[in-house]
């Protein structure tokens, strides 16, 4: 039994991660902090754990956190690079679902968050906790960058074209969209109701933040430079990200949905879908599973990928309890089986 | 090993048992049937069953459903009534999901349904599949009747107030909202999103055929004939029942929150909540529950009560699970310990 | 021409209202004026008035005011009553569409708004600005309250049946629903698209304060005590409101359908529908209208009257130009014959 | 005064028609058919017209067609290729909100349309009715064809950027999204809400018809072969089409917002937004208008376009209108000014 805290769950995705917890045969729930609502019970914030967690929040510096075996961080971004320090000292191991330590070059960190990165020295030892890429090292790591949502769904989109140069890696198209949980449960105007519902538009266009960290996954599997156009979109929806990629085909003789059965073969969340289907999110809504798909259409040089995951389930809390079985030797799959709920 | 076949599983009710179905550890799924759709594989239709349910729809006259030992009818009302008899006669158990066997009165039955009763003299020995009311003649039963989705809400919510003679059974009023997924999956042009999207309306207001179902399950518990005002309304939104019931107080000795959880102390999937709370229907999606509350506003002799469930949950799916475990001696909450997926 | 000055123009009255007068014949915007955002060119903050309305927002103590004919408040409750005394001493008409000048008694506008009244001696004099009720003193006002949404719909729907004594009013249910608009544009995490999106709730069930104005308005009509019992529910959606009202006919000898229209024969913004009719939310949006139906089912001794609006207009905005029209000697209708807009 | 008729009023088009010219100050509505509902009140189906459009639903071979001005088609692709050719003889112009008078070769119309073209000799006649491409053909055209939705955000976005020979025509990409009522108003299980509601995919990846219109408005003004990517997608929404655009800059000495404002500046429905500007759906919903923007992000050669209409008014039922008041010399803003309704 993994002995497991939380720090900042009062978000969608510390929520989220309270749900799948709730219900993973080996992970003992021990402790989750808020800065904010330390005190109040978890079950009165998020009715829908009512009776099934019984956890009051606990003040961030509680001392509970370095009896646990395994902290989460769904924290801003910007906090857990503090605290992930002294916990990896007493022997805690951390998966952290911010940005802190998603990128290796703590200057181009610094450039896209904002303010300096607080422990760079550990950089090199996180680990990119996107099983598909680093599967053996997230076994051993005691630190896990767990990835962004967009990037989760962008790089596995993206890279067998890449890994077999399939595609030219200097014109790469990501028109991606996401839906609201996505931007997190922060008090803002933007994200009434009122002001997302019945509308759609993108946001970021000159530039977002998710950019390098796919730049940094994908730039690996590319034999050139990587030259990446990233737009997002806000959908009229509560979860949910689609991803519709584009790039040039450079080699003609490769039969594309052979090639994703091939790369994914094994993987127990990604679902590689025959040419010609439209996967929907909501065939992902709330399931630990991205799936995907590419096309050519006839005539074309092009190849279009589609790729869906739930942001906060694969995008986010689902990858994390994915990385924590690894890390912690348990079967991949455990806590993680249920359904998309559809309709 | 519970071996099992679904009649109809097309729709949404059908769908959604399949969800809970291949989740559940003593069910194992032998069969399933569509008129129209014979021969398709139910991943195909169902895109988020891709890689869980491997069946294909089989023809409705299959010989296989003989071989089960409990049959799901997920059909159109009047469907269940001509193929029950024959099922029962080859020792195969039955829960109906439709509404042919929820009225005991055959002419009742004929009056909101629109044709004659195929088996009246199954009426008797059907069991309405409410557990909270009728546990022990469940365990029991070779044929359930599956309650309607507003009769659980509005049930649930009015019994203890009628049962211990709190309310005046000759003034109810049932308010109640239901998302479009209640009204099934038919191609209806009533139904397209751009009809029934960011609009809201009553429906049925001269009457609706739960009424009669409601009446038939409070009657029991009422000293005095039952007077009852169901207005149904469809709600903007995929999934979720609210109900919102008014009655008058006859006694103002009773402590309300107390007697809500004394009377569903002991029910795994009723959840009464203290006097004051809002229970959202976000906070039951995709869970197999009903969350409820009542009050009486100060210096006023009404009582509001609101209960929720999620219609396909409790309202459908989830209950006749519930059911089939009460019926083959499982633990009640196998399979269905699913928490709400919120946002 | 009026000239016109809004007070509090950021949030969604205060945008309609700029919608609606900027393709209004007879009226001429002069100012309008945010404490928090003055400086800013209107067109910025609401995108849909680019290249139509070409104004900036001043701070709230612009001189400007003082020059108009007529000044809306479409501001907070409690900021209009220390404002309007000032501007009626300089010959400025007033039309306050928050709750300031609503209720008549000051000491229960203290107890439902929670501080004291800054001009109780103007309650008297303000004219309840439904038109329907009280068009001649319109007319003829210096202050107006502009009804609330709830009220407006619920007034609307029960006053034919109170004016002819067919129910009794010391039963009145009004189960009302509202879109997320009628809570106004603040950065609010209950309001946010992620908690109110996909879901369903009753709010304020032990007491809501449009529930006096209701009593209020009503009780003039009543020949006993008025017994309301009054629930708001929150939509999934943005605009509309759907009021469901009960009560108990004390007369049998009314037809529903005559009485409705001959009551609102006259009035060019209420549309009486007949019995069996279900009016739904958006054959009103964007529309200053009101339509409504009242039936008893057969065999029942109860009416349910099924009344909407959109909250913004015929609710908010549409109303207080209505009230404009009416204490400027205009046409009534002038501004107002948008159709609504659907699907 | 115009004498309009309109073929085919029961579709969203069609009702769209209808809102904007009940209000127009010089169209008077003859004659609506309808072959499925000839005999009904066009207020009984679309109840936002009750009061104010009075005209029942004649059948489709009413003579009243003939002694129009103007008819509009309102018909799905194939029906008004019938009818056309006779009503011209008569003396009546025509406008196709269809696709069948869109393409100007009636090979590549078979092709898309799948059955063979029935007056392939009216083609070269027919204007194609986007006024910011074709004003003066269209003042003097006997037969319009009414641009579709996809085709009017598309085209009026790259346009400017090929004119002056800013993109490489040979790698264009259009990601475009729409609202549900694009998709009609028929009975399809595919667009029930609780199918298209809280989810989002693309469609047609394979090929869409709106790509070879497209192609044949862009031609023109390119300078090498034109390639275009075109893939749609369905939004969670009712009304509104976002296409965001990707093309490869082949000159980098022009100034993006600058090039848009000249381009547009003598054009009433097109708003050029500032560079970094985020175009939302809601902003011209209702509105007769499309908002677009371009950027290049630094250091990227790629130039990204955002554009937005209501696909009901500018992308159909108002771009009608306006081609209406050219033919017949009226003011081309005529009936036409309604500001967005937002929110």
């Amino acid at each position: 039994m993994v002995r497991v805290g939380i720090v900042g769950g009062t978000g969608y995705t510390g929520a989220e991660l309270l749900r799948i917890l709730a219900c993973h045969p080996e992970a003992s729930l021990a402790v989750i902090t808020s800065r904010t609502d330390a005190g109040m019970p978890v079950a009165e914030m998020f009715p829908h754990l009512r009776g099934r967690v019984d956890l009051t929040f606990s003040p961030p510096d509680t001392p509970a956190l370095s009896e646990c075996d395994l902290v989460f961080f769904a924290t801003p971004n910007g906090t857990a690079m503090e605290a992930v320090p002294g916990l990896l000292t007493r022997g805690v191991r951390v998966i952290d679902l911010a940005a802190d330590f998603r990128l290796k070059d703590p200057d181009l960190w610094q450039t896209w968050y904002g303010l300096p990165h607080a422990c760079p020295e550990l950089l090199e030892e996180a680990v990119y906790g996107l099983p598909e890429l680093h599967r053996e090292a997230i076994r051993a790591a005691r630190l896990v960058a767990n990835p962004g949502c967009y990037p989760t769904a962008v790089t596995l989109g993206f890279k067998p074209l890449l890994a077999e140069g399939v595609i030219d890696p200097g014109w790469l198209i990501a028109d991606v969209k996401s839906g609201v949980s996505g931007a997190g449960r922060k008090a803002t105007t933007g994200l009434l109701m009122a002001e997302v519902g019945e509308s759609f538009k993108a946001y970021s266009v000159m530039g977002h933040r998710h950019a390098p960290e796919i730049e940094q996954n994908l730039s690996t599997y590319a034999e050139a430079p990587l030259r990446l156009t990233f737009v997002p979109h806000l959908l009229p929806m509560i979860r949910g990200i689609e991803a519709t990629l584009y790039a040039r085909l450079q080699r003609r003789d490769v039969e594309l949905d052979e090639l994703y059965r091939r790369h994914y073969a094994n993987e127990p969340f990604v679902d590689p879908m025959p040419g010609g289907s439209h996967p929907d999110t909501r065939s992902v809504r709330g399931a630990n599973l991205c799936r995907l798909t590419a096309v050519s259409p006839r005539n074309s040089d092009v190849v279009i990928v589609q790729s869906v995951i739930d942001n906060l389930v694969k995008g986010a809390a689902g990858q994390a309890v994915q990385n924590m079985n690894l890390m912690f030797g348990l079967e991949e799959r455990l806590g993680l089986d249920a359904l998309a709920l559809l309709p």
